[in-house]
């Protein structure tokens, strides 16, 4: 499963060289990533995290390699691919295309955390459920 | 009740015209209110909510005016106010000088808000306490 | 001329309240008030500041109050229109509107600037052409 | 040549889960490095970039690993280090700890950039003065 949307560069991206202050890419990036989430299961956070009784994907490794600038205006096209699904872990690739060709590329690594019943207040990874794992286009471990 | 800090513009506060972002003027200003409550009460803001049993102050109104740019390595001076309390809301004015210069002005008006116990998940206005109204530099209303 | 947009609020537009961080409403505002020039002008900044010989649009004094929260995942509406045109500075007004509801206010004025020539790297307002204040669904002043 | 900076971490700097939203990091990590060069170097980037005629020194990639999260108010303590200097490009360590303990770490490889006299409006990687390098804390490679 691959999503894909496009993103026009607003002036408040850039930075004074003129071009996206990268910190926006990891922005835009999070945001494709849940976008992807509630495609791939068919309904918005606040939904699934109730549904699933978690707290959310928060990141735990994130990187991005930048091999062209873009400016003010850029139509962009961002597509994000799970590329790997482990127990409760998951990882995320972004690539960032301007004018048909790759500018960003990124990587994250995510986990599925809910409520830690043996510390109130705190979370803890929760196993990946199978339905999850096959909507984000994986084949669930065997058990 | 007059707080001021010294502020460095960062790179990424700045645009393509090499000038701070406006809308980062009003996390600037965010920032300073917090720290004049902080300051006030003694305590940081968990504690103030917890102490008061309050949510915090979220933002009705606010408005700059922009007399001066300001560039990334300016370190400029954010002077903050609380210029009237009324019973459960209050205005804060903010100046920004650069080479001392009147760079930008802000204002605010806040509301004390806290659970309403009428409407679970929902906030209402709480009438400040006297000594709330106090710390800030204004005198309670007659009781 | 009524320019309307919707907006997927993201996570990361949102603070520990759950709610959008009032900042990040000027930052949409912003890019709104760019997009309306783009359509009104039929081209990006980069090119009517290229044809006009301007620097762009830089805000003077800009205002919001703030009626209802909105949250991650919500889809907001923006409508966004010039509302007057003086010689070289004009006023704008947005709403945003969330579940059919008016959830933001906000107004902005703006100047029409171009290069100094008396002051080397210095701005200074110009007049705005009579062609942008038609486009802008103004009358242009009498001359 | 270790730069060590505190900050306090703003209310806007979180996100609905209460803790920093991760894009904020790189925001704080860019701050700090370009703290170290204005350190290392005596003056602020625009006197330093006016100096050796370059343009500034231009991501190229970056990652960062979250391990414990901040929340608002917490005093973070971020060090940064220059780990590795090539002819034209060099690598940044950061660390962000808080409450004594280790909470984010980050890494950056940047490059020394400045015009291309080739293809006007365009930039190229140059060669690290040697006098740059010393002051970041390394050898300069034998010519």
């Amino acid at each position: 499963m691959l999503f894909s949307r496009d993103l026009e560069i607003a002036f408040g991206d850039c930075d004074p060289a003129g071009i996206v202050f990268y910190p926006n890419y990891f922005r835009f990036f999070d945001t494709s990533t849940a976008m992807l989430f509630a495609e791939a299961l068919g309904m918005k956070q606040a939904e699934w995290a109730a549904r699933y009784d978690v707290l959310g994907i928060p990141m735990v490794d994130t990187g991005s390699s930048f091999k062209r600038p873009s400016r003010f205006g850029d139509v962009v096209t961002i597509t994000t691919e799970i590329i790997a699904c482990r127990r409760s872990s998951f990882d995320v690739h972004h690539q960032l295309f301007n004018g048909g060709q790759l500018a960003v590329e990124g990587r994250e690594t995510r986990v599925w955390v809910g409520r830690d019943s043996q510390n109130p207040g705190g979370i803890r990874a929760k196993a990946l459920p199978a339905e999850v794992v096959r909507a984000l286009g994986h084949e669930p471990a065997e058990g």
